[in-house]
């Protein structure tokens, strides 16, 4: 370890990850190993190997993902649409360069393609071979990876898909198009009519303006809707939310759910729902 | 602020208290304002106005709760043992000297008397002061305040309590045999012959061998057991479980669920006994 990419600190004996990008509160990890360190033509990608949680993806020095609890976050924004849709055969995933959603929709006979659209090359080869706890090493044929700008992908696509899920990053930088009104237009066009999406829509504690906005926006142009929550101990919180917005499906049809999942299961899929006081008198 | 108290650093313009006890992982939290800080008989106690998490308590230099969450906890041991009692008259809180469990437990107007047994006078008197937003500056008639050694207090009680609370800390130091088996022998006998307990039983993730543990005691003391689950985002990871030791008493007996909260409500009583799958299959 000569030299040493920038975002990791020596402290003492040790090598920390410092995150830095928030204002009020910083959480730092403590190294094991570094198992990749390279600039992309987006961000900085990193996988690091910690203590607590294992194998981590850090971009630009944020943790986003990691080998403790990527299942999670992976599970639930994959399992929810899809016992929601009562047959959905094509799939988009914007975002997801980890491949956990794309690995998670695989798990579905019934599906027939996913395309899974992520501007960064680089982070999903990393999360392929690195992060095999959350990619699963992807290499399902119904997978395509389509290398490109998710927010101009969606605007080319009308009444394509069964299920879209919007797999985000933090709404800064390139990712900010991905919370806006227009975004959230273009998806509902690309969705069959009998379509549904879900996103990310950000901490109910910390980012309640962009949650609050987000739901708006799929309120508006949805004709159903709903939020639902999990615990993600790798974001901030650890309390996270979903939204959904459906064209048509409103409740779960899952029978016997019968994925093999280390999170969801039937009980969690209908009470991620159930939403504490202070999120259902809003 | 000439004379700082430990545990706060300086970080360019900022002040900042570094949580230092865990090895591998650390948060920061930036400070508005230094509201109290002395050491008491047992250890030092601060009320620190934050950005993100508003006020919180600071014991040794770790985060206890906060205003902006404390109430989830507090509401969540509270609430889910004595909605499952059906008339629970007599109340032991062991700990709990942030007041709140206190104060959520005096919403039940049956409730005759609430003991409550917290070594330190002084995180009760600050927390009462200066932390309302957890202490909801608990003045109720029903709460007696002994300042005291839970285990030795428990060891002199005997069927006597409806319900028991053990609002612990983390099992370092004193509170460490808050978790032995021993300890969990005589809150049986303190408890009347219908009585119920309730303990937090830390991170299904970060301690699961305490959780295991503290669950497997529980299961062989008691012969109806329930591990229930919440997200508590000041505590390292959100994912936090609580557990039920019963004599009698198994289901919920809530039928109109009517105390003000902000986090519990009656479908959260019932979903925070549906496990994740790894909880469910140990």
């Amino acid at each position: 370890m000569n030299e040493m990419p920038k975002f990791l600190q020596k402290i003492g004996q040790d090598w920390w990850l410092v995150e830095d990008e928030r204002e009020n509160m910083k959480i730092s990890y403590r190294i094991k190993d570094i198992i990749f360190a390279a600039p992309s033509d987006f961000q900085h990608v990193m996988i690091l190997d910690s203590y607590d949680f294992g194998r981590m993806l850090v971009l630009d020095g944020v943790v986003q993902t990691t080998s403790l609890d990527g299942h999670i976050y992976n599970e639930m924004i994959t399992h929810v649409p899809l016992s929601i849709h009562p047959d959905p055969k094509r799939v988009l995933i914007i975002g997801g360069g980890d491949c956990g959603a794309a690995h998670e929709a695989a798990k579905y006979s019934g599906v027939e393609r996913i395309d899974m659209v992520e501007i960064d090359e680089m982070v999903v080869r990393v999360c392929k071979e690195h992060l095999q706890d959350v990619s699963g090493n992807l290499s399902d044929p119904r997978v395509h990876f389509i290398y490109n700008d998710g927010i101009e992908y969606i605007k080319q696509h009308k009444n394509a898909y069964d299920v879209i899920i919007v797999d985000s990053s933090d709404p800064i930088g390139p990712a900010k198009q991905l919370f806006e009104r227009s975004f959230y237009e273009n998806i509902r066009e690309a969705l069959k009519e009998d379509g549904l999406m879900v996103c990310q829509s950000q901490s109910p504690l910390f980012h309640r303006e962009v949650m609050k906005q987000t739901v708006h926006h799929i309120e508006e142009l949805f004709p159903i809707s709903k939020i639902y929550i999990a615990t993600v101990p790798t974001y901030p919180g650890g309390f996270w939310s979903f939204t959904i917005g459906s064209k048509k499906y409103k409740d779960l049809v899952v029978k016997n759910f019968d994925k093999e999942t280390k999170y969801v299961n039937e009980s969690i899929l209908r009470s991620c729902f159930d939403l504490p006081e202070f999120l259902r008198t809003k």
